[in-house]
């Protein structure tokens, strides 16, 4: 939807940063898929996580309205930003258009979504390999942001995706990244989230590493934060998270 | 979406008040529209009201995506019913499919329904007559409502329709019925909330009052107290109140 250009601000770096972190802090997102018998649009919920180049991932049912919408025909959005207290319309939210790809199981980028998913949504383990569950990956093709009253800006898809030679090694070897990044500092996801929303507790954990950035989580909290550049190598991830230790406080 | 028979259940009156309640107490939902330039589903956020006779109702601007999608094809769904704490998936939601219909300015219809959005939504005053803002009422065509894991149930539009001869008489003295409600019982918004889901607090009102319930509203909270039946005249409404003193504790 392009023709709004008297509202629509030109999209900056600002802007593009708030869509990934509400794209990849999300951990449940409304999603709108097209109803194959009547054609009207159906909005329902979604457990969301993220792949490793930043593609949007859903764990659904087989016998779920959505899933078999998405069988019939794979246009989709997502919309992600809670709001908080006050007027509801005043926070942030994004709407991104994707197209969906079911994910073979068995496949390696099975495996590895499904590491990720869980590190995120610990409680999809009761159900996640139950054979009438799949993932989808859902690519973005453009995204629509509201970053509040009057504030609208317009995303490519690639906008919100991760471009880095390093992805694939990253995927392989994240679960030894994190360790070691707690190794080296064991209050890194705590002071983070504390630099980020003010949110201290001893509960923070890091739940997913990316060439982007890194989530946090709490409980039912989720956080995101993004480098200011993506890292193309793992040797400039661990950088980029060293470099940190400049921005965020000590508790 | 009706080919599920294997997961849907019957369609009790347990599940119809459910659903009921997760439409009218929302105080925003997302919508879900037609992208008329490339037919893609789109979700956005809206906030929400009902109209005297239950249809949902929301305030949009004519610069916004959703409201042009709507005057290029009416159809649309709205997903209501938010998540508390764990597993967003155990939380009940509603989606209910509808059909948007403009509501015209200076019309009768406009007037009760602009009364009845301000008196749940007080900051809207700010815009509520900007030349640009319209009203939709979004007639519902039937609804599927997922009430947590494995609990599925079809609706119809009627189900969340209120059907009453006394809908119109209601609505043009619905202000004098709640200021004689609280004068007879000036804590019986507060009580109710108590009732209904143990939320004490100075703060509660009744912010709108229909044949079928009334709505209670403190700070970011809104609660919905449904009858057993819809009130067929204003005296059985009056009685449907007093008789709850039976059924709410005392404060």
């Amino acid at each position: 939807m392009k023709d709004q250009a008297s509202v629509i601000r030109e999209t900056d770096e600002g802007a593009r940063k708030l869509a990934r972190i509400l794209l990849r802090s999300a951990r449940y997102a409304a999603i709108a898929v097209l109803d194959p018998q009547t054609g009207f649009p159906f909005a329902s919920r979604v457990l969301l996580g993220t792949d490793i180049d930043g593609v949007p991932v859903i764990l659904v049912s087989g016998l779920s309205a959505h899933t078999r919408a998405l069988d019939a025909d794979a246009r989709a959005s997502l919309l992600t930003g809670e709001p908080g207290k006050g007027d509801p319309l005043a926070y942030a939210r994004l709407t991104t258009q994707c197209r969906a790809e079911a994910v073979e199981r068995d496949s390696p980028v099975h495996a590895r979504i499904r590491t990720r998913f869980l590190s995120r949504h610990a409680k999809a383990k009761l159900y996640i390999d139950f054979p009438d569950f799949r993932f989808f990956r859902l690519i973005p093709e453009n995204a629509s942001l509201n970053g509040g009253f009057g504030r609208a800006y317009l995303l490519t898809g690639n906008d919100l995706l991760i471009d880095s030679p390093a992805n694939e090694i990253l995927a392989s070897s994240a679960e030894a990244v994190v360790r070691d990044l707690v190794a080296s500092d064991p209050l890194l996801a705590r002071r983070t989230a504390v630099a980020l929303k003010g949110r201290d507790g001893p509960k923070w954990r890091i739940s997913g590493v990316d060439c982007a950035g890194f989530d946090m989580i709490s409980g039912d909290l989720m956080l995101r934060h993004e480098f200011d550049t993506t890292a193309q190598t793992l040797d400039e991830l661990c950088s980029h998270i060293s470099n940190m230790k400049y921005s965020i406080p000590e508790i």
